[in-house]
């Protein structure tokens, strides 16, 4: 029977390990917020990070960014020295991919093996066990790891070696970005030309304008139902954490000197949006307000 | 039986008029060039644009740019005064949606009604009678040229009144370019952090990245077989054609007060790519190598 | 003594014709607006564009758009046919280049010398006879021309040939709005990271970031007296005028192949403002709010 | 007697180094590269940066990025142990703000004063002694430094408080970046339509238009003598820093979440310009290049 630590108990974490619990692992949970500890049905508290990670055979994190991550794993009374070599490590936060290679680095080094498997889905994915996980790290890691992402989630993909999984999360959040960006610019462009944006999404949607946003997420309110544009903007992905993404693609940028004008105009374009409209707590596709301020009513 | 006049025989025109007289409708086609004139199988020629106008039950145009448009129909010696008020003018040239409203006005004027309904699908598309309308004017104009699109194309969209086949064509073209520079900005960002662009593509197409660009016509070499990357970006749509259309994009969004960041952004990198990489004659995906330099060899 | 025709008289019009007259020219004023030709003092009325432009010396014209300019002198009753050999005449109106060539190359073709002379100084200058005149055209129509100018304005440049005044004041303008917005940018930046906006304002002005709205024309309020900023952003360079003439960049890199994508942002970033923030009618220096929200107030 | 260890003795650091030697100051210095520890003329030798740290009055650093900083001053065996707490600290590297507020926390907790104090003009100025300095931290820091300050350049800005000096040089760097860029295309798009670059330059240098760049460091060869332009682009501030620079102005926004179109769009095409053009070691005025590909030659 596997037994499995896992830390960092938030909107995302609580729900993740409360499915391992329920599909039989042994999860000891820890979280700096000790009510969040006793919320996680099915799972016994740990005392400390290093006491979650004491003896298990796997360790799952989930943590808001790298220097939480680095922390953790290699700061001052990290968990590093705790962790069994036969322990494997998961982490899935979503954070940017060169602390990611420095951390699983370090492990590396002490003969344990780490993956990292950033999730998309939201917490509605999170709380129905249908997450995607980008993995990156070794074949022979995830092979180890797959009865749990088969416990959070639906999708399991293989990115490539450590911190592949951080980089293919960073492109694809990156892309959506542009393409919610760029759906939301051409509706309102149609819109204040006459046109009707139910209309005008449907005939780009047969050609070749279409995208996985004007397809299954149109931010124009109205146009589909069951989205987050038709219950004004609320839920979803929030306009701050594709802004956080985004920063993760600025940084993956700079630091290895690739150009990406498309994504850098889309994160100032969000955070211009969320500065100019309040809007970092909606879903991400009320970006169609910059286009269109009539909207916002 | 239709008797159709036809003016414009370039790479397009050519072919669509051929299909029109295979399909059993009585053609007549102009030309500047006269050789032109002679090349479309199955047609009879006419003298002048006006002798093409003159008597027939529909009259087509395919041209390059408004201002041939605008000549055609009423400039000096314009095709409007000869066009009888039953004749259906349909115009299925690329043009900005301004000239468009213009022309189609001034031909209301006179009782007469047109259509503007600019293609997409290229010379291929244009020969196979496989194009897509997108069809700008009245339902009643729409259903009486149907049988005419039909025998020149598979797709038929009406997109609403006179000038909106234009103005939709130029939100989706805009969209396209804007997902097409986005697509070949992950791949790179993903190589040159160590990804392979075959599992990226895989994995974005799966997930909330998806977009036509990249799920089938990727711009990374060597991704997809039977596309422009893989055949060194020869043939297909061109980059001059993109940049031609965002173009049109940007003087509709300066003409409508609207904002376009995106699409403007993607318009300049089209054609730094064009004036960079001497690229104006390969196909549009070739804006990989703006991001890929080593690709260029 | 020399006669002067005069059509246009609106907020910048109307005052620059009265300088004329008070400069001891003979003018001839004619607007469609009636009461606009009652208001320039010492001019005498004409009863039409055509009355205005026959026997005069100079024929000056002040107009909103390359449209109305191509109206005035070549179209239908264009005053071109009226307008004598030795006329010299003198185009004040902002307008797209491609416009300003085409009517000074019909006007050529009858014999007939014609400057485009755009302004800059606002309603101010033309009041207050201070304007800049930008010219394109001969060098000897420059001369002729130059004593008009002197009672127009302050500064007079020669750009180059026929419609080099346009195109050299779209550069110009083009460039203030990419370094206006540059500089409310770099002013944002510092201030959300703690500095005070005067005191960064002094060190980029003594190093390689001064430029002209920085050193003389400071976005940031408080900063400078006797800005715009420091009066609410009324009165001055209106944003709407800015993003008409940002159209007008994107209108002349469109038709010259060019790749301006700084331009392009700059001009997106206006129209974003205008609309977002309901500023078309602010000075253009009140794109701070963009970057400062909480200014707005 | 002032006593002076200086750590990181580069093209930059030697110099400056030697500038204090020779106005009179006692300097100790240590680079990890022996053979630059005997370049630095009128200076001793220090076997460790730990040694160079021991018993001065004044500690300066001159390092290429934050990493190097943090780990000369509080990684492990860093200096922070061996300064006195009457060592004056200065920093001259430009690196993030974050990493430098960072610093001089962890020094001011142990009530060591540091000052950053990033410097512009460079390897010339290094020589020359006349430097630029913007300075970050107290008042006193500052006036207990100037000596310094003097010894190795012309011109000292106190920006305000720990960081600061960073931060104004972030945002200097980024206008600098985009007037560059915006002075560059505008100039193009004027040459290409007709424009004379000497001409055009001087009308906009007299107008709204005149920045830094255009009046003093034109872009355009043959415009100005002097200048990185004239020379073939060699020397001067090269492509690959200012890349540096603006991937700190990035960080910057992406930190504290501001938004920053222009400054993003001007870093990613100076990056496209390097890879695109191999121009990251040419004066980064060099831009001019990606907007009239024919100067490249």
């Amino acid at each position: 029977m596997t037994t499995v630590g896992f830390v960092g108990l938030g909107n995302m974490g609580g729900p993740m390990a409360a499915n391992l619990a329920k599909a039989g692992f042994t999860v000891k949970v820890f979280d700096l917020v000790p009510a969040l500890i006793a919320g996680v049905e099915g799972a016994s508290g740990a005392g400390s990070a290093r006491d979650a990670a004491t003896g298990v055979d796997v360790f799952v994190s989930m943590l808001p960014a790298g220097r939480h991550v680095e922390s953790l794993y290699i700061g001052a009374d990290g968990v590093a020295d705790v962790l069994g070599k036969e322990t494997l490590v998961i982490d899935c936060s979503t954070i940017d991919p060169g602390t990611a290679r420095k951390v699983a680095g370090a492990l590396a080094d002490r003969g344990i093996t780490m993956l990292d498997a950033p999730v998309s889905g939201g917490t509605a994915g999170a709380q129905n066990g249908t997450l995607t996980f980008i993995v990156g790290g070794s074949q022979a890691g995830l092979d180890r790891g797959r009865p749990l992402f088969e416990a959070m989630g639906a999708n399991i993909y293989h990115a490539g070696d450590s911190g592949s999984g951080q980089i293919a999360k960073v492109c694809n959040n990156m892309l959506l970005a542009i393409c919610m960006a760029g759906t939301a610019e051409a509706l309102a462009l149609g819109v204040r030309n006459g046109l009707d944006p139910a209309k005008l999404s449907e005939i780009m949607q047969k050609s070749s304008g279409g995208n996985w946003c004007l397809n299954v997420y149109n931010p124009w309110p109205g146009v589909q139902d069951g989205v987050a544009s038709s219950r004004g903007y609320s839920g979803g992905f929030l306009t701050d954490l594709m802004t956080k993404d985004l920063g993760l693609a600025l940084e993956t940028a700079v630091s290895s000197a690739s150009s990406i004008p498309m994504g850098s105009l889309a994160r100032n374009l969000f955070q211009t949006h969320a500065l100019a409209n309040g809007a970092g707590r909606l879903d991400f596709s009320s970006i169609q307000w910059l286009y269109a301020p009539d909207l916002k009513g």
